[in-house]
């Protein structure tokens, strides 16, 4: 290698490190190994238990025929077994590179085929492949970076054996990176479900399922982006507003669990979640919590004033309590709850109409229900069980068994 | 710089994103650019706002007269302002390097003038010095790494300008794993604050304080630790032992909180919140919730199986579910409740031993009054403060001005 590709190469491990989202990350392994060796396509495979997962792809040709999004669309996610037929499983097998001047004249005798299905598929011709082992600092292999048609002088050409070194190296970086992107992605997945599993089981003795938590979550999230919200702060309110309710943990089960209409006191103490949960959220250094602290705080104030603990008015209300209190109460509305059936989507509708600018923010419902479409997949995907419903309500029925799987 | 160089280069920035703690990578960095510059001495500063943090030093030098741990004792953490005065304030304000062959004999004028207090306290000469900013993706400095003495066949020489080439290179590198461990440390605190204040919520109605769950979570690693556990699993047990509670949720106030004792069909359903507990958690992906799980579980089983739910025995009950037992107990009797003030220590050590073999498991129980002094350094470390005290007891106690703090 020149001293110009060695440059590159740290630019490339510093850009890989930078990027902390695992399919953005491996888009940009996979536009950096085109670029280092003019490939005109390639993908990449993860290693997942026994398979190959089939990651991403990107090809000059398809984009310039079609544009990226219906390349991807084409291209999407498939698996395969690792066995020495395929040439991305041949590499994951033996952990060695092959670089494959023509595809269509293979040697006799080689154990690898070259499957052209989707070159006849897509009227494509592969003809010189490169294809390296990611592997990370244990040796282990994780992945198999795959380039396709080396292009010189728009002539494809065989990859040449510098190509092979650049490509060897960056995978090595990219193995590390991959790594490091999977184990914060496992560390924010173990997160987010610890504040779901703890926020629902705040709600236990309310009868809400898990479920209603996370309906909760996304219709938040999904009003926030659908206001133009920058992508972090909408993840802050996906991520916060599970704990909205975490407050009824200080209530009475005597005020909480009442059948009737509450007295006058009884509303007063219950009101008090708003303000318990902000006493349990507050003063931490995660903006997560001091974003749920909020959440807790406000998801009960109403737009025109008359909401509690604090009244405020309008946008006086923290933007993410009043976000918050929209998706609370149409949950409420539109799932099934021991006492009651869901209500009729027309019906629904017109309570939440009758409270514009009284409950609720008029700009937030006009959002929510110019993406009707949105909420109904999120309400289907997060239905409740009959077993759910079950288990919250006797917990009898709760057996050892089910809680040993 | 040569070919070798830049093999070393790539080597060393795939090592330093293979590390996520924060010490062990700043200590890395420091050997490497040690080692790529033959210097004799080399520290580590951050920022952090406006000060400069010594983060890390290393010293062949004092490493041979002291060895390893005392001269870390010695140059402990200090921090200085970033002003133009000091050579890595220097650095770190105008984001450029200092290659400096002598620092006693600097040019007329020079802005930053060498401290000669540590040189002379400790006997050390140092003269050539490499001071070079570590900058992030966003040209943002982060910290100031600094060589000192650069050795050639055993002298002291000025540092070369490929040694200025080559730390610049590395420091890239270094910002951005710096970077990254920080975010990864970022979102592990806000995890496990998240975790503390959940689970200390579900206690709320047991009027435990939020310090209750916290202590029983370092009892719970400290004995791990002192088991000779592997390190990631006293972590997991630290992290999962503060949910064992967490099914109290599920339990009706009239048996949470009634004052005297339970009746038979009480205490029964009482019992029921370590399946309440495992069934709130069960089922995760994340291993952290699957420890957490079965300490929700386990955690009141008793060595001579007369412990509930399942009558578990001996080492038949899991490792934590006899730990987190045993701190669970310990800090019960140990701590002021609002019924009770605290057992004077000599009457929990008779009640701890006279249940060995019997509540506790005896080889942990060793274990525990073993470290006792580690114990008490966690008991005032976390001790209950008069408010926390008061703010469980009564919730009309809580002002919204201080949740707004």
């Amino acid at each position: 290698m020149i001293e110009k590709d060695f440059e590159k190469l740290l630019d490339v491990g510093i850009a890989l490190s930078s990027v902390r989202d695992l399919d953005e990350l491996l888009d940009l392994i996979l536009s950096e190994a085109q670029r280092l060796t003019n490939a005109d396509s390639g993908s990449v495979y993860l290693v997942e238990g026994d398979k190959l997962i089939f990651k991403v792809s990107r090809s000059n040709t398809y984009f310039a025929k079609w544009g990226e999004a219906k390349t991807r669309q084409i291209f999407k996610s498939y698996e395969m077994p690792i066995t020495k037929g395929s040439i991305a499983g041949y590499v994951a097998l033996t952990s060695s590179p092959l670089n494959i001047p023509d595809v269509t004249n293979l040697p006799k005798g080689t154990e690898y085929s070259y499957n052209p299905a989707f070159d006849k598929k897509y009227s494509y011709k592969t003809v010189s492949m490169l294809v390296v082992p990611m592997m990370n600092n244990a040796g282990k292999i994780i992945g198999v970076l795959q380039l396709i048609n080396s292009i010189e002088n728009g002539n494809t050409v065989p990859f040449t054996p510098n190509h092979q070194k650049i490509t060897m190296s960056l995978s090595s970086q990219a193995a590390v990176a991959i790594q490091n992107a999977k184990l914060n992605a496992d560390l924010k997945n173990a997160y987010l479900d610890t504040i779901f599993r703890l926020s629902s089981a705040a709600e236990y003795k309310d009868k809400e399922t898990s479920n209603h938590i996370k309906r909760v979550s996304y219709y938040s999230r999904l009003i926030a982006e659908k206001m133009g919200l920058p992508r972090e702060e909408c993840e802050l309110i996906f991520w916060a507003s599970p704990m909205h309710d975490i407050g009824k943990l200080g209530i009475p089960d005597s005020i909480l669990q009442k059948p009737g209409i509450l007295t006058d006191t009884e509303r007063k103490s219950m009101q008090y979640h708003t303000l318990i949960g902000a006493l349990i959220l507050k003063s931490s250094k995660a903006e997560v919590l001091e974003h749920s602290k909020i959440i807790a705080l406000t998801h009960h104030e109403k737009f025109d004033g008359s909401g509690y603990p604090q009244g405020l008015k309008g946008s006086g209300i923290p933007l993410e309590g009043r976000i918050v209190a929209l998706a609370d109460v149409y949950d409420a509305l539109s799932s099934k709850r021991c006492y009651k059936d869901p209500f009729p989507e027309e019906k629904i509708t017109a309570i939440l109409k009758e409270s514009t600018g009284k409950h609720f923010d008029p700009e937030i419902l006009e959002v929510f229900f110019k993406n009707a479409d949105s909420v109904n997949k999120i309400k289907d995907n997060y239905q409740d069980t009959v077993k759910d419903l079950e288990n919250v309500i006797n917990f009898e029925n709760i057996r050892i068994a089910d809680l040993l799987e």
